[in-house]
């Protein structure tokens, strides 16, 4: 039985790596719509190769254009925010949530609010709006998979097992580009030497945060609202080699973690296949090559965004105290048969 | 609801483990049958202390003595390898196989043929009798929980997976106290150098069997026949500080590796409470004072214990191609629900 999918944000890095996994497993999927910010020669492109029936740009001034290259085809053509919306509802079954920054917000709820599975690859709409998104997660009986590699990583660990169970998470981090740097150094660098993740190559906008460490700080409150536990429980630790994507302490004092090669389709199959799994051209992890994995505790006098993270996340706790934030499908969907 | 439990080989090692977590959590377990080698004393203390119906000498020649021991008491004391296979069933749920060597074969088979779940900590009823086993646990309903720690690890990464989706098998091991010896220095080495195992406090057999990989080779036997992967799926990898117990990568290339402190209460806590889990007094791990893991081919040169175990086991693939070597059970119960 396939799988109807829509893809949010599909021409940029993410939705690329979703179609080459579509792409690779056509009788499991059914592309139904893909969207892209303004890019509508690439859209037009993706929509006739998957066969989508809808294809939305977020920019209403390229729409004459988008027309235009899915003229004579049965692709419908539709832009702007409504549309978006449409498309991350109508008939698909799993929604790739992939468009960058807040722009993604609202038709991500709109697709917890009809009941979709929604592949989260999408932070802000967490970050800023991650008790909304949650309660209506839980009041829709939407389910979010999460697909940022660290809670792709933390979400593969808890499967099989009871989300009372979990007694920590540890979140890894690269240290990125000025892991070892001083405060004087990064205080000078150019935006070329920020950008220069050691083992993940990203958008722009990502990699200057993982410069900062402030996208872990994003990554915190991410975790806190999709798994549920105060940030006291949800600790950062950096492995400069990236090879452990994050772990989970469970009561009885073992840790799972989740390895591999900096490969976003890992990530994206397991969102894709879940349950299930399906096989990726990721490369084969190989240890003994690796050699070594190394592990420190963040400096959060030199990286800041860490400790104002945290802090946001307390306070937003303490406002929240009464209500369970937790997104009870993906863990207990997965909890072992009894 | 109590579950009610029998200890094959109670006075050892793994026995008091068992017994450790059994104390600390009265309310979940209640333990019906006990049973030791020859340590009567022993063995009488702890039956009293549990609250155990039923108390079993292995050697024939101690009875007399458990007799007196327990005279006046409410406990069955019995002997021989008859009452062995009877506290093995009796009215327990789950055994916990911790009889060391061959002489645990006959009461773990009485379990398997009982329908019984059956925490394995003897590997050498699965090297000795792994077809015979898996057949018997696959016709009579019995499930098998590893304790081993490395197939217990394995075994955590596996739950909430389909069993086909597991691409490969890592089993770690520490490469024992002559890892970095040449074969002159082994040729030569002490008992007491054989038995300094660098990173685990186990008995003098399976020290020795670790300094030569042995018992890897053992492990790698017991893993082919209690998860059904053919033996070029099987893979040991070194790892010195024995931080990371095993691994298992699956189709998508995702690997899940369980980490912990070298706490046999671990691996134990998870067969008693599975699939569930319950707290321990084992340390907490801490990655950042650990600071660094390390990997390595091993050298089947120095080592051949391990390519002799590969050999045999391709054979005995061969030897059974016809036969689902596979315990079912275990893997399809923890499977996520569809």
């Amino acid at each position: 039985m396939t799988r109807k999918i829509a893809i949010l944000g599909a021409t940029g890095s993410i939705g690329r790596s979703t179609l080459d996994l579509v792409e690779r497993n056509r009788d499991r999927f059914e592309v139904t719509a893909v969207t892209a910010a303004t890019n509508v020669e690439a859209l037009a492109d993706i929509a006739r190769r998957t066969g989508a029936s809808f294809a939305v740009v977020s920019d209403e001034r390229r729409l004459p254009d988008l027309q235009k290259l899915l003229a004579g085809t049965n692709i419908r053509p539709a832009a702007g925010e409504e549309a978006l919306s449409e498309a991350a509802t109508g008939d698909a079954q799993l929604v790739i949530a992939a468009i960058v920054g807040c722009a993604g917000l609202r038709p991500v709820m709109a697709a917890v609010e009809a009941g979709r599975t929604v592949a989260l690859a999408n932070k802000e709409a967490l970050v800023t709006a991650g008790a909304l998104m949650i309660d209506a997660a839980a009041r829709h009986g939407a389910t979010l998979l999460p697909v940022d590699s660290e809670h792709n990583a933390i979400f593969q660990c808890i499967a099989g097992n009871r989300s009372q169970d979990v007694s920590r998470l540890i979140l890894t981090a690269s240290g990125g580009p000025f892991r070892t740097a001083s405060a004087e150094t990064m205080r000078s660098a150019s935006p070329a030497q920020a950008i220069a993740h050691p083992n993940w190559s990203m958008g722009a906008k990502i990699s200057v945060d993982s410069a900062t460490l402030m996208n872990k700080g994003l990554e915190l409150i991410e975790a806190h609202y999709l798994f549920g536990l105060a940030s006291e429980r949800i600790d950062v630790l950096v492995h400069p080699q990236s090879v452990i994507h994050s772990m989970v302490e469970f009561i009885d004092r073992s840790v799972l973690a989740q390895l591999g090669s900096p490969d976003m389709r890992i990530p994206i199959a397991y969102a894709l296949a879940w349950p299930e799994r399906i096989e990726t051209p990721a490369q084969q992890l190989d240890l003994a090559s690796i050699a070594r994995l190394e592990f420190e505790s963040p400096d959060i006098e030199r990286f800041p965004a860490l400790r104002l993270a945290a802090k946001r996340l307390r306070r937003a706790a303490r406002h929240r105290s009464s209500l369970t934030l937790r997104t009870k499908l993906p863990l207990e969907a997965s909890s072992p048969a009894k």
